[in-house]
C-alpha cells in the first residue's frame, strides 16, 4: 500500500478542517467538479476502450501516437513512464508529439510507419494551435485526403468542439472529456485511459487505486487528516515557503514530476478574491541524481522550500551490486552484495534525514510497488491535495485565465 | 550570433562593476578557478581525443556509455540533446547511466552489446557511490576479469584519485579533470569533450564559441555590462524574487535546463559569511509546452520570479504547417503556410510580451543557430553569470559542503 508520513504539523482546527471537507465534498456531490467521480463512474467507457483495443490490435497497429500538449499528454506520459517496466513486447509503442518545435516534430515523424500508426488527437477546446498544426502536418504526410484516413485517427475532445464537429463529418471516431473535468485533471478520463489501454496498461487497476483513496477520504475521517493538514500548512506558509519540492527516488518519476508541476502551478497560481496574487511554486527532482544538483540549495540555501520525498518499497527488479573488490576503491565495498533498490532507498532515507535535520519541512510518501493500482492512488492523492490547497488559498483551482493573454498576442504576430 | 536583451536595469555603480570585474579577472588570472581557461588551453587534450576517436571508430564501437552522475553527465547530456539534429548516422550512440535506480539500470544494460561499447567512467572524486556501483555491475556483465576489459573502458577523474590509481594498475586509459575545475563547471574539459567528440560533435567549435565570450568579456568593456548587471540584479533582489526561471523555446533544451539547474542551485545555495543562508532557485521550462503548465503561475502568481527566455533564430529545419483548411477549425488557419519555427518563435515573442506586461522582470537570449559554436558560447555565458552571481551574493561559488551530510548518513544505513 501507500503510506504517508509528515514531519510537520499545523494548527488546523477541527472546525476549519470540517469546513474544508464539506466544501470539497460539495464540489464532488454537486458534480461541479468532475474529476472526483472518474474512478467509479466510467464502466461504459472502459468497455468501449477494451473493444477499441481489440480492434486496434487486430489491425497490427504498432504505434499509438498522442498528438496533444499540456493536460492532453502529461498524465499519460507520467503513467507510462512509471510503468515502463510493465509493458509487454507485443504492445504498440506509445509516442508523444507535443511541441511546435520543428526539429522534434521531424524526429518524431521522419521514420514513422504511418499506416501502422493510430494517431490520437487530443484537445479539450478542440483548437489548441500546436495540436491542430501538428495534426495538419501528419495529415499531409499521408498524402491522401483525410476522408480516407479515418482508421488511422481518433480524437478526444469536448462534445461539440470544432474538432468534434469535424470528426463527425469525416467519421473519425471521437471520445469525450466531461465538461466539468479540466485538462490537468483528466488523466483518469478518456484522455489518459485511451492511450494507456492501447499501450497495454491495466486501466481498471489504475482506476481502482484512485477509487481506494476517494473512498478512504470521503468515508473515513482518520484517513483525510494528514492530507488536509498538509494542504493547509502549504497554503498558510506560502509567503515564507513559496516552493514545494517533490523529490522522487526513481528515474521512472521523470514525467510524473512534470505532471505534478502542471497540476500545482496552473491550479494554484491565481488571483484570489481575498488574498490577491497567490501561488505555490512546484519543483520536481529525481533521486539520487539530484542529490548531485539541487540538494545543496535545499541544505544550505534559504528556508523557502518544503520537500516531499517519494520512494518505492519494492522495485520488483532485484539486480545487485556485485561482490567485486576494486583495488583502491575499498571505500565503496560497504554496498557490495546489496541490491540497487536497497542502495537507492537508503539514499532516500539518508537524504531525508539530512534535510529534516537542516530544519526543512519534509514529508515522505512510500509506494509499495510501481504498478497501476499504486499509481492511480498517487495521482488521485495529488489531485485532491491540489483541490485542498486551492481551497485554503481561496482561488479557483480549476481555471487558467492567465494563459489567454499570450494566445491573443500570438494572433497579432501573423 | 548570440544576442541578449534585458528588460530591467539595476543601480550597479561603475565602482561596484569594476570591483566585481577585477575579482573575476583575478580568479581567472591567478588560476584559482580553472574553468575560465578551458576554451583556450587544451590543444594537447584535443589532439589526444581526436586520436582516441580514430582508434575507437576503427574498433567498430557502436555505443559510448557514460557512467557518471551530476557534473559528470549533465553537461554532455545538455550538448548532445541540443545537437541531436547534427549527429551523423555513422556516429556511435551516446548512452548515459546515472542513477542507482534498478529499473533504469536494467533497461540501459539488458540489450546492450557489451563488446561494441566503450564505457566512460567519470567521477571527479573517483569514488562516487552510484558511479562505482554501476561500474562494478557492468564489469560483472562481461563475465571476464577486469584486466581483460581494458579496451572497453576509459576513466575520467582527478589525478591520483582511487579510480585513477586503479586504472593505472590495470592499464585502463585515464583522462583527467583539472583540480581547479569543479564537476558542474567541467563540460568543456575532458569530462564533456571526450564523450562528445566520440559521439561525432565538433568540440573545437564548442570551445571556440566559449572562447569568443571569454575574450569579449575580459577584453571589451561594453560586452560585459549586461551580464554583470543581470547577476547583480538577481543577487540584490534575492529575497523578493527568489526564483529564476529559464524558459527555453525548443524541445532540444530539455537537458540544458537541467544542467542550468545544477549549476545555479549548487553554486549559489550557500551559507554566506556576510549574508547567512542565501541562494537563488533555478527552474527550467520548455516552450511552447510549458505555456500549458507553468505559465499561469508566472502570469497570475506572486511576483517572486524572474524569467529568461531563450529562442533560436534559425532551426535549420523548415517544415511547414500545410495549407489544409479543416472544416470548423478555420480559427487555426492563420498559421497555415507558416513554418513551425515561425510558430514557435512567435509563441516565444507573444509569451514574453505577456509576461513583461504582467510586470515580471524578463530578459531574452537569442541564439542564431543550434550548433556547437553557439552552444559553447551559451555554456560559458551561464558559467560566468553563475560566477558573477556568486560574487554578488558573497558565497563560495565552487564548493558544495551541504551534500556531504547525506553521504555520511548513508554509510550508517548498511
Amino acid at each position: 500500500m501507500l503510506t504517508t508520513e509528515q514531519y510537520f504539523s499545523s494548527d488546523l482546527s477541527q472546525k476549519d478542517l470540517d469546513k474544508a471537507f464539506n466544501t470539497i465534498k460539495q464540489e464532488k456531490d454537486l458534480k461541479e467538479i468532475g474529476y472526483y467521480s472518474l474512478p467509479d463512474n466510467q464502466e461504459k467507457l472502459i468497455e468501449k476502450l477494451y473493444k477499441l483495443k481489440n480492434k486496434v490490435y487486430k489491425k497490427y497497429i504498432k504505434n499509438i501516437v498522442v498528438i496533444g500538449i499540456g493536460g492532453s499528454s502529461l498524465g499519460t506520459k507520467a503513467v507510462s513512464s512509471l510503468l515502463k517496466n510493465k509493458t509487454t513486447s507485443c504492445a504498440p509503442n506509445l509516442i508523444f508529439i507535443e511541441n511546435s518545435d520543428p526539429i522534434a516534430l521531424n524526429e518524431a515523424t521522419k521514420d514513422l510507419k504511418l499506416e501502422a500508426s493510430l494517431f490520437v488527437v487530443i484537445s479539450k477546446s478542440g483548437s489548441t494551435i500546436e495540436t491542430i498544426s501538428v495534426f495538419k502536418y501528419v495529415i499531409s504526410l499521408f498524402k491522401k485526403p483525410i476522408e480516407d484516413l479515418t482508421k488511422n485517427f481518433v480524437v478526444i475532445t469536448d462534445r461539440e468542439s470544432a474538432l468534434d464537429k469535424f470528426a463527425k463529418e469525416v467519421e473519425i471516431k471521437a471520445y469525450y472529456l466531461y465538461p466539468n473535468v479540466g485538462g490537468r485533471f483528466s488523466v483518469l478520463s478518456a484522455v489518459g485511459l485511451l492511450p494507456l489501454v492501447l499501450a497495454g496498461f491495466d486501466i481498471k487497476k489504475l482506476l481502482s487505486g484512485a477509487s481506494k483513496l476517494c473512498n478512504d477520504f470521503f468515508e473515513k475521517k482518520e484517513d483525510r487528516h494528514n492530507m488536509m493538514e498538509k494542504a493547509y500548512f502549504y497554503a498558510k506558509n506560502r509567503d515564507e515557503q513559496n516552493i514545494n519540492v517533490l523529490f522522487a527516488y526513481a528515474t521512472e518519476f521523470d514525467e510524473f514530476v512534470k505532471w505534478y508541476v502542471q497540476l500545482w502551478a496552473e491550479s494554484l497560481g491565481k488571483i484570489s478574491p481575498s488574498n490577491g496574487k497567490v501561488g505555490l511554486t512546484p519543483i520536481g527532482i529525481i533521486g539520487s541524481v539530484d542529490q548531485h544538483s539541487f540538494l545543496q540549495l535545499i541544505m544550505e540555501g534559504p528556508k523557502d522550500k518544503t520537500v516531499t520525498f517519494i520512494k518505492v518499497n519494492d522495485f520488483e527488479q532485484n539486480i545487485k551490486i556485485p561482490h567485486i573488490e576494486i583495488p583502491h576503491l575499498e571505500g565503496t565495498n560497504f554496498v557490495n552484495g546489496k541490491s540497487f533498490k536497497e542502495l537507492i532507498n537508503a539514499q532516500c532515507d539518508s537524504t531525508l534525514e539530512g534535510v529534516r535535520n537542516a530544519g526543512v519541512n519534509t514529508d515522505l510518501i512510500t509506494l509499495n510497488k510501481l504498478d497501476e493500482y499504486h499509481i492511480g492512488y498517487l495521482i488521485y492523492y495529488y489531485e485532491m491535495l491540489t483541490s485542498l490547497a486551492g481551497y485554503f488559498l481561496d482561488v479557483n483551482t480549476y481555471d487558467q485565465p492567465g494563459v489567454e493573454v499570450g494566445k491573443k498576442i500570438l494572433k497579432t504576430k501573423f
